[in-house]
């Protein structure tokens, strides 16, 4: 089986974060810390990346950051294990598939690539207070890995329990 | 300015692609062979993909597929200029960076992560009989860039449209 | 088998080429031209790209620009079908998979790593001129399908003799 | 300046590794964790990848590997944080950027290209051992980067000197 940590990713907006998404994307990254698993973010210093980083870092855990650009520039100082992709967005696509489940703190586009790609490879989704909108959408397309969380407590435990099935990992990661 | 070609895409689901979406692909990809634009699509030789292609090749017209796998096993018989990414779905970005326009027929994790990606490029997105959530959702995510068609003869006017516009070309691609 | 062209790569230096490789760039898309070949580069107006590109145009051919950049800056105004990638280098491999077989117009880190990945992909390389050391390093990498030309014509020559062979398709492109 | 830990990369053949390619790469594996470096490596379970990644967390370091694949399967035991990316070959641009610096142990098509992207992103790369062919041939590529070791213990002698140098870290990755 190995040695390897369970990663666990939180994806949100940049730059267009809501203020209540930085506070529910620190909160994860603290209980991801706690729970000893790695944080995968998208590894920007704005935003939902740079709050789970340091929500993360704050609570003593480890945080891999998978940037867009070709260069450490623009990387969160929370960061501990840049992957400098120079892929732009479809790096994307990396960031799920290193992923065993995926939290979503708020929406746009690149959130939304990211939730899609993650269902797409089979990887459980948390939207965390999402709007109606996103919750019917993300729903309708997959009901059984998209999960909606009323608040960041509910989808830790959420969490935890797909995390703690053996029948999930296997399903997700093709071990 | 060069001699570079307008490259338009149809994006939609695969294996999963309903009768009605692989028939609106078909007139899409006549229609775009016909305005002498070139199609894009990701390439397989199923669902929308093969549907569009066909479409295309029919009308006379030039079909780029890009394609998922590091070989041609796999790609419409269709697809005459085959792009062999060996990247997965992370192609799914490269796919929308290189159309100035997209339609999408039909909707999946695959598609929908097209759809967001292109938004996220700035790229307009026709999306053509989709859901009323499907509508609702990219709406909401980007209002300017999303354009419902209520059928393929109202697609096509809503591209013709926006492609004879130089303002939009300049957004799109950065010329 | 499909309608898929056959595509062909000419791979060299962008900024740092020599006029001799530009020359032989010229001459090999004019080539690739006449074979009804379509031709591939990695799209950018200098050097050996933007040369192969200005040859097969003249000669009426096909060309394919597969561009690092996310956006159409950049590309030489003898490309009809840009492939924007938006993956930097990483887009290398997106060339070399592609083609089915390869020219190497002079030397540089990006040119000899797409020869490398090239081969590792298993398509036959034509190095053009190469310098003593290129041509001992690549064929001490890959004796079967590194080859060596002493100028245009014979690399015309060896092209023309591995795409007549159906079983070099095969090995190629996996069909 | 951030959190950032240096990333050191091992790169060399998989299932081709010679028996003295796997003993050097285990004993850079073992000093990279000793100089509490990360180490990244390709991530697979055979070769160099394996060998290096076992030196590394047997004197515990930390290990991150890098996958082409696009699941678990196939990673070495001993990577403790799999960036699973889904890009085949394309992932080998991926590890060097993440990289300040590179070590080569043997030489193959993948470990070259890999060589050769590392120089193109103005990465220092220290063979270890090479033959006189591949020395010749990647000082000629690039005289600055590129450095020869006759063994392990002057790889790391030389990797030691680059990694205290800040010049040389500016000029890697654009801080």
């Amino acid at each position: 089986m190995g040695m390897a940590r369970v990663l666990v990713g939180v994806m949100g907006p940049g730059e267009a974060a809501l203020p209540e998404d930085c506070r529910n994307a620190y909160v994860l990254g603290q209980a991801i810390a706690t729970n000893s698993w790695v944080l995968v973010t998208g590894g920007r210093d704005v935003g939902v990346m740079d709050a789970a980083n340091r929500g993360a870092r704050e609570a003593g855990g480890l945080t891999v950051g998978i940037l867009p650009s070709s260069e450490l520039v623009g990387a969160s100082t929370f960061v501990e294990i840049p992957i400098v992709t120079g892929l732009g967005e479809s790096r994307n696509n990396v960031n799920v598939l290193s992923c065993q489940l995926i939290f979503a703190c708020g929406m746009g586009t690149g959130t939304a690539s990211e939730i899609c790609l993650a269902l797409k490879a089979r990887r459980h989704v948390v939207l965390v207070e999402p709007s109606g909108e996103s919750a019917r959408f993300f729903q309708a397309l997959d009901p059984v890995r998209t999960h909606v969380a009323a608040d960041t407590r509910e989808a830790i435990q959420i969490a935890r329990e797909l995390l703690q099935d053996p029948g999930h990992l296997l399903d997700a990661q093709g071990k």
